[in-house]
């Protein structure tokens, strides 16, 4: 952390701020320059409140040299990290995987028909929403716990490993009960009970970025999950606020690249709710991979024109084959794979 | 809601869209133009799932007319909502209301001192966070119940209302048992569970806009609580992500007469948070008390370089004396007084 | 267009919209609703100020259906344009066209190394700014004509084509004379009498999307070089302003998908400027190739280390040649090849 | 200049960013931390190009500790500039100045009718477009030669002074020889031959901050005039692109105070273009005063549902009467007065 002085300060006001790093327990050391002197402080363990020198008298600005966040980066553990599935799907390894999935669980025929459309179409999770969070206290918010059961069947049937979201902390154990790996939505990316409970089931947690979260915010809500001494975390790239009105958000394909560049862990990127709009899912969920996202997450639908939910941005199971198969020819053209799973031997 | 049909859809694609809104119980009527052929769909009640209709062929667009909201909506009520607290403050009347205190309850002097400090320069309500969320999960999390009692301990000495936050609806009822408004975070807003629950309390709400909701997702949060039979919600602009590095955030000061135009409920401003640095708070707070805000939340700390959180932002006591001086003028010339306690009788 | 009345209106508040429509010389159509009425303004040409609308009393929004621009958008021309330069490149069509060079022309060593290097890699237009735009009065500011002189010279020994940017419309014929595509950055995208001037030269024109400019605006700007009887337009995303530090901007990769929805224009991705930063410019291009641009403007230097102008994102040669590698797999995944010129013969 | 390197540097890096710096001219300091090596870059006279050091191996980040601009910072000039119109309106010193008119010159009745009701209401400068940038090539684009005329004429019967826009350098010296302030509009901020140009007249310049442009940017947009000799600059606030669509920007009120500590010059706001809204005008003039403004440019028009530009957002002129009496009511509040004209004497 560096305190750069103003232009105007005096030898009083710099012997303050080493005073009170010294007195944070922290070591000093002042750096002359041409305008401004400017005070290194030493030995930061990622938990010095800058608060308290940005507001002694004479400083002009702090500047952080440290990331605040220790454990979920790269820097300090180079590896990435690979998470593997029940069902054999690894996550942040060699192959790209799909999830794919309505946004709610509506119903046993509609589940068990997405769940077998995406399985034949190349995906090993599902993907599908027991509880919703939704903007209008009017909507439909899900079908519960009966959700959660739907979920499980669809895993018995066709051997998809199941992603769906918790909502609130009180929520997780019985989330955790049936899922593979435990969501936490954009709106829930700083629920710091949240994250702090899903971390302790042990189980991946799959975090979506916050709608306008800076990548250092992700990784800290992140962090909260591995200070659990949970490593299991997928991060997910949905979108953030935008200004342009024809998409619903601005998918940021950057995240994926910056994000490997900082950190061990796995991102993934949502296209449906990145972009809103079902025909742009198909040339995103392409530039996704492209730029080495660690797997897509895809709305599908097997009737989208009577979706509870969604359903403009979700695809219709045959457009969803088409979007696995280019999505294999990207892939292959970045040295990547798809994820499988065995076929699935007949009735 | 209008739904726009593409330049070249075919007469059998209208008739599917008339059909599903038929369908979904609400009235076609068709609207031919010079260019493109446009239905509306009329009685809609605030449930449409646009979702289905966006998705049908030939449609180029649906236009939303009808407003999600309807609760919240001045359209529906015209009279201002006024909220009394038991100490007497009324916030959303002729007063403007100030809130003032520190980011965190720390211990009992440093509450104590600023409640007294606070009070004597003409707050009516203290804030002071017992449970805090922060970015890192290595920074002070908050004192917990402890910080609960010592912010109940400071109104029986000073007889100041006490708003402080909770994280999660498992919180609320402990919460709500020692403040007299529940504050929802920034970061939670959209935190459906934790919004139903503090409805449920009967309890004043403050909820935060979030980091980049629009003011439309903050009023439909706002719906959560009114939903549940509760219209004490007092709504709080705090800033929105921004790109300019001098800031912490854009304190986006329009919101203001914007809620006023569209919702009966009072609207406030924390230019503590909306700028997060000390020198900028005196003119932002002044900027929103000319634009109509009904009340300030102010932070201010007995001696902020020594702050555990935010000391960066937070006022000296002397300096919020000067705020609360300055402030008291310009209510003034825009026709608003100062909400203020009976003075404190001497010890 | 649809005028959208309040609640409240009263007749002869909509009698007053009415008349005002049939005054501008359009129809006007009533459409009852249950809530609200609405008045279809039917015969929209474009030329509409909304403003005058939105004024008059008991209106409650103007709502916009037809789209603002004419020419350039694909309802009115469903065929892609395809640029044709005098080497044989063409853009907008089956091939995806590399463009790379320096920011700045520096010196005729420089950019003739660098003009043969990327042509050695597959580029068929050499990129480089003779008259450069900087945010600070103080930085390098370009050769000028004399760096007009020098692609002019890289071009007859290469067999590039050149595009270079003109910064105000009084440089416009001087830059025609030397360039094969004439640029308007993106801090001009809105520099109305240069998109004039150079719609009247007859040259193609590549514009680059504003740093906050919507989609629409971005079309807009286009309009007014086919406006002046000039379609060869190639539009240009590069970025638009963003949160966070890690990449100088936001690189809004829908926008390919998106412009090709709307325009029969080609569209090119700049991931040089899109992020600022040189080891994230190979993932975004691969992205961008993936998601359908018609092509990449990259920047190449022979010495990043001394550029004068954009070094750290600058590639190296060799960088450039395995960038143009993989684009080569992608594209053909994606079913695009990559636009070439003959070998050249040794000297 | 801070370099920071990354954790695994090696010796030999350190050293390379050593000589490099030593090599660009200035003097280089180690700076050893528990983690990583900083090296400070001791001597930036402000023209140090960062992307030489930021593309050197090793090298994790570059800080920018010397600001980019000089002439224009209050570091050093710390005395406010005022500058003196001809008709003894002083902008920046004690006074609120109020600059008012139509957005576009329409015609000598409407021009001279808006020029005696602002004059009447107390504005001391006459704003109005001669020349208009507009999105859509087919709008109305300005009455030219003829607009500054009438603009001179309004002026000899009112004795306000003159701001108008110059779109283009060629078009500077006529517009400078009719207007008192020459106007920089928001989407030619970074036009710097325009600014270049304007500088060289020597004429007061009003710069307006474009549609995303940092504080920094803007300053050194203002740079680019003082650095051809003319210190007569005025800023202005007019809102930065936002998210919500209940305003047409977000107006960066903040903007106000943040420039007043950085720079000497003085700043405006301009509310009208700020929220594109007539109902928010008022309450976001009254709330830039108060934080601080040294004056407001609002549109008046005598019939703004007649306007051929911006009538949404034109007051009528008593409403702009009322929003002059209510502003000088809140700067009385921060101590300041509205800077006014002699009674003008009856014909």
């Amino acid at each position: 952390m560096l305190v750069v002085m103003s232009h105007a300060a005096t030898a009083s006001e710099i012997a303050g701020v080493v005073d009170t790093i010294r007195d944070m327990g922290y070591e000093a050391r002042e750096i002359p320059g041409k305008q401004r002197t400017a005070i290194g402080l030493i030995g930061n363990d990622g938990k010095v409140d800058s608060g308290r020198l940005e507001a002694l008298p004479g400083v002009l600005q702090v500047i952080h040299v440290t990331q605040p966040y220790k454990q979920v980066s790269r820097e300090w553990r180079p590896e990435p990290t690979v998470i593997a599935l029940p069902n054999g799907t690894r996550i942040g390894g060699a192959d790209t995987v799909l999830m794919a999935g309505p946004c709610s669980v509506e119903s046993e025929a509609q589940i068990l028909t997405a769940a077998h459309a995406v399985r034949a179409a190349g995906a090993t999770v599902l993907r599908g929403g027991a509880f919703k969070p939704r903007t209008s206290p009017y909507a439909f918010q899900g079908l519960g716990l009966d959700g959660l059961k739907l979920l499980a069947e669809a895993r018995a049937e066709t051997g998809l490993a199941i992603v769906t979201e918790a909502m609130e902390s009180a929520m997780v154990d019985l989330v955790a009960e049936y899922a593979d790996i435990i969501q936490i939505g954009a709106r829930n990316m700083q629920n710091y009970p949240l994250l702090r409970r899903a971390g302790q089931t042990g189980k991946p947690v799959l975090i979506k970025r916050g709608m306008a979260a800076t990548i250092k915010e992700l990784l800290l809500s992140a962090e909260y999950v591995l200070a659990e001494g949970n490593d299991q975390v997928i991060l997910c790239e949905r979108g953030v606020r935008g200004f342009d009105e024809n998409t619903r958000n601005i998918l940021d394909i950057a995240a994926v690249p910056v994000i490997h560049s900082l950190s061990h862990l796995p991102i993934i990127v949502d296209p449906s709710h990145g972009t809103g709009v079902r025909n742009k899912v198909l040339p995103m969920a392409l530039a996704a991979v492209a730029a080495g996202a660690d797997g897509l997450m895809i709305e599908v639908h097997p009737d989208p024109d009577h979706a509870l939910s969604d359903g403009a941005q979700s695809l219709w199971p045959d457009q969803f084959r088409d979007l696995a198969d280019q999505v294999r020819h990207v892939a292959a053209a970045v040295g990547r794979s798809i994820a499988a799973l065995p076929p699935q031997p007949l009735p």
